[in-house]
């Protein structure tokens, strides 16, 4: 099943030559590893991934984790996930050295964790979370709980969990109430109830490492008086034996979904009132700590998407192109019946699918591992301009990176489902199940809504537009190489109208926010968001058809001219079919008739 | 829960209203029944859905049908729907008196099944192809044919079933390969299997008569060269007992939603060869009487995803308007946290989920009744003309009224889904249930892909244009009333402006076919279906506008003000976020790279 759920050439190509993987490895950082080495770790991820993975997703689909005896009971996989996860260094791989970690850079390590999450999207999870927990500790923790902790966590040993959501507070981070008192013994009481908690529980790991946002008694209202916790499932005893903590586990969310990985629901002091956490850094900073690691957790939540519409497009398209049905029209509008019947890949409608799918799917890859880039220029340059240059056009795509492969990935799947036909809808094709799980990803980590609200209330005035005027300069550097190609100067032009109809669009709002009109300043925040992330990906499309017309004249290149073409196809089918959709958007966005802005009646119901 | 699944006010306002039922009650064929009976009628069938049809649907879900010892064993509540449904005339309420059916109009139906499927679209479907074959017979059959099967079917003792699918056929009815061998006694040997029969085997029924397209030996080859049969499961002897007929349950699909309603794989002849069917007409001409009855069945499809997603609206909005959450901004861009949470409904990005899924289900009920409506007219008037007329507008229509209810309506779910957060991806919340019922509907019946095809390929040049003229000059009517009020005018500018860019596109894609270029000129006959189905939706909207405008200044207006002002609203809100993506689908109409249709080199891969 070489290209059964991901097409690696279109991955390696996007990494090595589009994002030039290469180019990192000039800083100190990534000193010891060279290009050969990587590709091996990514090969040996795909090895990996066919064996351990991709065999058991549609079973653990089938038998879902679930809630017994206050424990969560999951796939056997799970145990095998996160122990030779945690020897490949798929955990610690970006850490530091001296903090166990092998310093890969972060976009040789989405890279891979893209093709674990496209092989089976219910496992990579497990290890992602408890890569974040450990590397919360790892940045803001002491040396003391980074001693304790973090060795087990990056050896799969022990899990990790973020605990955010809480029943009353969903998105609504500044109404979280869990609470700490503080002992006189260094640790805190901790009450309080915890859902939504991915990998939050499961029978194969020793302990949990619950990375927990609560307040302490007396702080203050609202997001600055949120502070974060190591709640630990089990004590360490002095002899490094473990003993309980009062975390319980209320229950297993069931979901339509993602089924394997578990989504439990935390009670902390529920039993005993006896639940002990330990500060990470300093009070009422737990909010700022957190989101100093949400940029990674959203760049893993976009790319979980995305290898998710990558595995359910590369599946329609085998179909495709197995499946006989129907004929061609000929030039008297009918079928000749007498022919044999042609492959549904010859159909224009299915062909539709097909591309629109795979624009989606490479463009979203190309968004993500870009992201990914970004995170590792800030990681390892020393420049401080550079860095800020990349901070801020790093925060300007974050929110778009977490949606776009999320909802147009959705949109994908769904079209992937429908070249199958009835097949798609049954529970013997896995195509379905694709559908469910990827539905999640515009819910994760910041719904599409509070994406879109960050994307326009936050990224797009911060430091007076400068993130989105240095997208913009990225852009024009793209269209401006396009613009000297015969062959792609038509859709250079059309980007650089989207660009300046975007600025229209901007022009268009920010008044209102200046004039502290911040309802109808956002009222359309999802609509820019669609706008944006239409264009950006446009951007990459003509970035990757650029790349592959220059290859095209290339005696050396890597891949055949079938490969090279079928990218500069699909940028012009990008360009006939999504691009357009900017045309209606910005017509919404343009309306002043505020017709989802609540005035006195309520006309919903 | 009187409005937990439906809207009752607004689909009476539809009906009786908008699309004016006591309008039809003059025809002769309809004079036993006024206004008055058919709304107990109505509220009768409501009563049902709420004891009998709502209560089961999780449970229906959460046990699927399922293949037992050559059988299929579904949820108890199906015995109930048929013999209630029958009792109430729900299978032959259409019919005319000499069948057994009580002429009640095919709008006035259609309004009670809708309740149905709103409450549980698991169910309704039984009936449904009971009907549907019962019709079939009925309209094409011997008397014979007719005495022996049709009262156990209306009476819901028996089911029925249509079989057209075969595994190597799919939407390719040409490719038919069930065999039918003549007897000198008057049947036929049948031998083939059929995949995908809805309602094909149930434990309840007595027996069960399939309406099997099937080729006689000989027969021409494609769609000329097809017969229709009546091929019960069971035979009826002499003395009207029941022996076998070699119909063999090969299978229940297991799908991803409808799970209550069973899918089933048939083999006749499988066993002993001994699978007897009878004609029904006459030869060769099976296809036909089979489409003679689609226009039915395809309203039928429309009104189930038109259901489905009104109940997955209904859920949502109730869920907005009880859940707190989150704080308005204040003017200096802050939120205020020593303010009570607010309901989520206040916000705009929720405002906008529920206008838009308010918006595309009860559009899609308008235009799922104004079908409904046409299909009366034809059914009943005396003047040829009139018959025609609206025949060509029911035809122009059919596509859209199967097509727009199932896509459109899957959007809308999806916005359900999101209202909830991440309540809507758990199964203790109905939400994913609806996102996974009503995928299927975009399949059934024709794809969206065979139904834009119809759309562009048969309905828009049939008759030399005819349909479309007619359909176009009944928007110019509501344009035309619209215009003359202050506050509509600006939509029906609008809209007029739309139905000439459609004509643009129109007249830029005929030539093609005219060419005989028809892979061409079918294209994107599905961004074709989008593009009219979202200006069909647009006039209704308008239609419903301008009446809501009227009443509002009517002394004794049924519903309140509220209800009225409600209806404009929608109108205001579906002309600001949906009319405008007419525009860029016509961008991509009039783009002319074909960059979906094959040329030499294969570059999907």
């Amino acid at each position: 099943m070489p290209k059964k759920y991901i097409d690696l050439d279109t991955l390696k190509y996007i990494l090595y030559d589009i994002h030039n993987l290469e180019d990192l490895l000039t800083a100190e950082r990534f000193q010891d590893h060279d290009i050969q080495s990587l590709d091996m770790f990514i090969n040996s991820v795909k090895e990996l991934s066919d064996r351990e993975l991709y065999p058991y997703l549609q079973e653990m689909d089938a038998h879902p984790a679930y809630h017994k005896d206050e424990s969560v009971i999951v796939h056997k996989q799970v145990q095998t996930m996160m122990q030779q996860g945690g020897e490949m260094g798929l955990i610690s791989g970006t850490f530091n050295y001296e903090n166990g970690g092998l310093q890969i850079p972060f976009l040789a390590h989405t890279a891979a964790t893209y093709i674990l999450d496209a092989a089976n999207n219910h496992l990579p999870g497990y290890m992602g979370l408890t890569q974040g927990a450990a590397e919360l500790i790892i940045e803001f923790a002491s040396q003391e709980l980074n001693d304790r902790y973090v060795p087990k966590m990056i050896a799969g040993t022990w899990g990790g969990t973020m605990c955010l959501t809480e029943p009353q507070a969903g998105s609504s981070l500044s109404d979280i109430v869990t609470k700490a008192i503080p002992s006189n013994d260094g640790y805190y009481n901790i009450t309080g109830q915890k859902i939504f908690i991915s990998g939050g529980d499961y029978q194969y790991a020793e302990n949990i490492v619950h990375l927990v946002l609560a307040r302490v008694e007396g702080a203050p209202k609202g997001t600055k008086g949120i502070s974060l916790f190591v709640v630990p499932k089990k004590r360490i005893n002095e002899d490094g034996t473990l003993s309980t903590n009062d975390v319980t586990t209320v229950a297993d969310f069931q979901k339509m979904g993602q089924r394997g990985y578990c989504t439990t629901h935390l009670g902390f002091g529920d039993k005993n009132n006896d639940c002990k956490g330990w500060l990470v850094g300093e009070e009422n900073k737990g909010l700022k700590y957190m989101f100093l690691m949400m940029n990674a957790a959203r760049i893993g939540v976009g790319r979980g998407a995305a290898a998710i519409a990558m595995a359910a497009y590369r599946t329609s398209l085998q179909y495709a192109n197995e499946r006989p049905q129907g004929r061609k029209l000929t030039s008297s509008g009918k079928k000749n019946v007498d022919e044999k019947q042609t492959l549904i890949i010859e159909h224009p409608d299915v062909r539709r699918m097909l591309l629109l799918q795979k624009s989606i799917v490479e463009g979203s890859m190309s968004l993500v591992f870009l992201a990914a880039k970004y995170y590792d220029i800030i990681q390892s340059t020393t420049d401080e301009k550079e860095k800020e240059k990349y901070n801020l056009l790093l925060e300007m795509i974050i929110p778009m990176v977490k949606t776009y492969p999320s909802e147009a990935g959705a949109v994908a799947v769904n079209n992937g489902v429908q070249v199958l036909g009835g097949y798609g809808f049954c529970t013997d094709f896995i195509l379905q199940q694709y559908y469910r799980d990827i539905r999640i990803f515009s819910l994760y980590e910041g719904t599409t809504g509070i994406q879109s609200q960050d994307l326009l209330g936050r990224k797009v005035p911060m430091e007076n537009g400068k993130g989105l005027e240095l997208l913009a300069s990225e852009i024009m550097k793209t269209i401006a190489a396009a613009s000297k190609h015969t062959s792609l100067q038509k859709y250079a032009a059309i980007l650089g109208e989207k660009l300046q109809l975007s600025q229209k669009v901007v022009r268009h709002l920010l008044p209102f926010a200046q004039k502290g009109n911040f309802e109808r300043y956002l009222a359309d925040a999802n609509l820019f968001m669609e706008f944006l992330s239409i264009v950006t990906i446009g951007w990459l499309w003509l970035e990757m058809a650029l790349d592959s017309a220059n290859q095209l004249q290339n005696q050396q290149k890597k891949y055949d001219d079938k490969f090279y073409e079928s990218k500069i196809h699909t940028l012009k089918f990008y360009f006939a079919y999504e691009i357009p959709k900017t045309t209606s958007l910005a017509i919404s966005l343009l309306n002043d008739e505020e017709t989802t802005i609540k005035k006195t009646t309520e006309y919903i119901y």
